[in-house]
């Protein structure tokens, strides 16, 4: 909040075009990327901050795919999260089926599936629905084996539990600003590419921001060495500023203690859950297993919905997951156990006074 | 500033995801857009605000040339803004020759080069450089004799001067919130596409924010009917708010009053300029015709550079565009007479006593 006002009252109303230098604007998709890279196990120089996550999905997606012409098939799970399925089908249809295509397999087929007409495994590590956990240095290696790159979608995994791109030896990956980033409403995106790739890859998107030298406004497009080369338009700096500040609650933290506290704490809410006998009617989608799962909960209810507005009307934050998915996210930075207690608390009251049959929380249009 | 203020204040730390519903974040893209639409001409339902400049040119170029599958050469005037070149050079990149190549031609040749092997006239309303105005109503007839669709880049024309798509039917626009909008440091952007067409495209950034029922999250992209068909991923909230707030000033404001003051100011500062015996290096190669400028003049000299940092220096915003330009805009919403007046003061006294010759403001990597 105070860094969104001094970008705001000092940067832009005070020192105004200068504070592209002055202020770094100009360097804030590299430094916030830079950031983001220490969270999800990548060195130096193969992180950056922008746009959103699906258009940053189209430049690796279409890389991965051109670095290999023999090959077509998009392969990801089934139920994968909607927009890496509609950019790919995008894709394909911009390209053509020969170039693109996309295959869907259940998780536990998916190793089977890989074979010589794959081009790109495309992952999403932790499942939005069910909260499952990928086990994607595992895939990632049978992928390689295959001669299949890999593309890894970390939404509901940067910042919420320990990530190592650089050891699994994922070749690209790409994640939101907004969830376990902290970074605010439609924060900006981010894209990882591992080094071994730059140089032989050119992304589609190719705007001015990517080019080697941008402000000699030459005709051809030049692309940067580095991970600059995915830029594309002017940076969102108002937004990214605001991400930028968040993240500085990662600073004096580990991945390891942030994943222990989420899963302590998604535990703890799934006995408090289990203690009251008013909520056996939710039933448990998301693994119990530790490596098996993400920083978040998914229970079943037939009124999920309802049951969804009526704990956001008490203060109690869930998602609703079309058709039957009541999702609870822990953000193990501020989350502490006394809010779990409250939450399980409410819940119950909730389904006990049947208060989520009330008019007011029936279905329409559910936009988040 | 205020409105940032709420959106993070209020909006994001207390209402929380609530508010994509009761702060209405979730139609910020069209009612922003429809803000910016009553500024460039467009009846409703045409205007969107989202993405980049270059990601929103990318989703048109894709739309227009896939509209025409018997043509490949996307027209465009030489010196255009680099980011439009090279959108189109990605593009082809991906597709191939075949589908998209780039045909740059000089402004007063580009009548003559419509033929039957062009898909798309893309042009820049007012050039970066020069300040050149070209007349888009006219080409636009030319070009659809030739059936050709036209795609205009709004960026140094949309809350400048008067813009009409509609009347003069155009095809697709793209520009950019930051400039004359008023956005702020890399706002969001917009894009515009006439109504005849929405049924007949699809664009290949289709993330699940372009899908027409979102939150059913089904598996198969199935486009949105109307302009948000051209949504890619989650809306950038905090930057969009500051341009929805900064749009209002345009509420009690003509786009006539707009420009009539746009002309006089920079009419007035260029007969200031010429009063100034130091001036007299400066050359202006801005058309001084009004039917032929945008809102701003570009002067060269072989020190522009440096006379723009000095300039900086001194509280006068300058653009130096390489090699050797002075670029002023004038902004009528704020800029006033006497603002000119110290600005040619300060330039004149620059040059006199040869304030741009030190050191600090020397040649280096330039940003803006």
């Amino acid at each position: 909040m105070q860094r969104a006002q001094d970008v705001l009252v000092r940067q832009w109303s005070q020192d105004l075009i200068q504070s592209w230098n002055s202020n770094h604007w100009i360097d804030l998709p590299v430094k916030v990327g830079e950031q983001i890279g220490r969270l999800i196990g990548a060195e130096s120089g193969q992180v950056i901050c922008c746009d959103s996550t699906s258009v940053n999905l189209f430049k690796v997606l279409s890389c991965a795919l051109f670095m290999q012409p023999d090959r077509s098939v998009v392969l990801t799970q089934q139920g994968n999260f909607p927009t890496d399925l509609y950019m790919v089908q995008g894709l394909s249809a911009l390209v053509g089926e020969k170039r693109c295509q996309l295959l869907e397999a259940p998780e536990h087929e998916l190793e089977q599936a890989l074979n010589s007409d794959v081009a790109v495994l495309m992952l999403t590590q932790v499942d939005f629905r069910s909260g499952r956990l990928l086990d994607v240095q595992r895939l990632t290696q049978r992928a390689h084996e295959q001669g299949v790159l890999v593309i890894v979608d970390l939404a509901h995994s940067a910042g919420a539990l320990p990530v190592e791109l650089d050891a699994w030896q994922v070749d690209f990956a790409v994640g939101c600003g907004y969830k376990y980033l902290n970074g605010g409403p439609g924060a900006p995106a981010f894209l990882y590419a591992a080094k071994r790739h730059h140089a032989n890859i050119t992304q589609p998107l190719s705007g001015w921001m990517g080019h080697k030298t941008p402000f000699s406004f030459s005709p051809q497009y030049v692309k940067s060495d580095g991970i600059e080369q995915f830029l594309t338009g002017t940076p969102a700096v108002i937004s990214m500023s605001v991400l930028d500040a968040a993240l500085g609650v990662f600073s004096d933290v580990s991945m390891a203690q942030i994943r222990e506290k989420s899963l302590a704490l998604s535990h703890c809410f799934h006995q408090l859950v289990q203690q009251q006998t008013a909520l056996s009617e939710l039933s448990l989608m998301t693994p119990l297993d530790p490596a098996e799962r993400g920083s978040q909960l998914a229970y079943q209810h037939s009124h999920a919905y309802q049951l969804c507005q009526a704990l956001i009307k008490r203060g109690v934050i869930a998602d609703f997951r079309a058709p039957d998915i009541l999702r609870l996210g822990f953000t193990p930075l501020y989350l502490r156990y006394v809010d779990l207690w409250h939450a399980v608390d409410i819940l119950s009251d909730i389904v006990q006074s049947k208060e989520y049959l009330k008019p007011e929380y029936a279905i329409k249009q559910k936009v988040t």
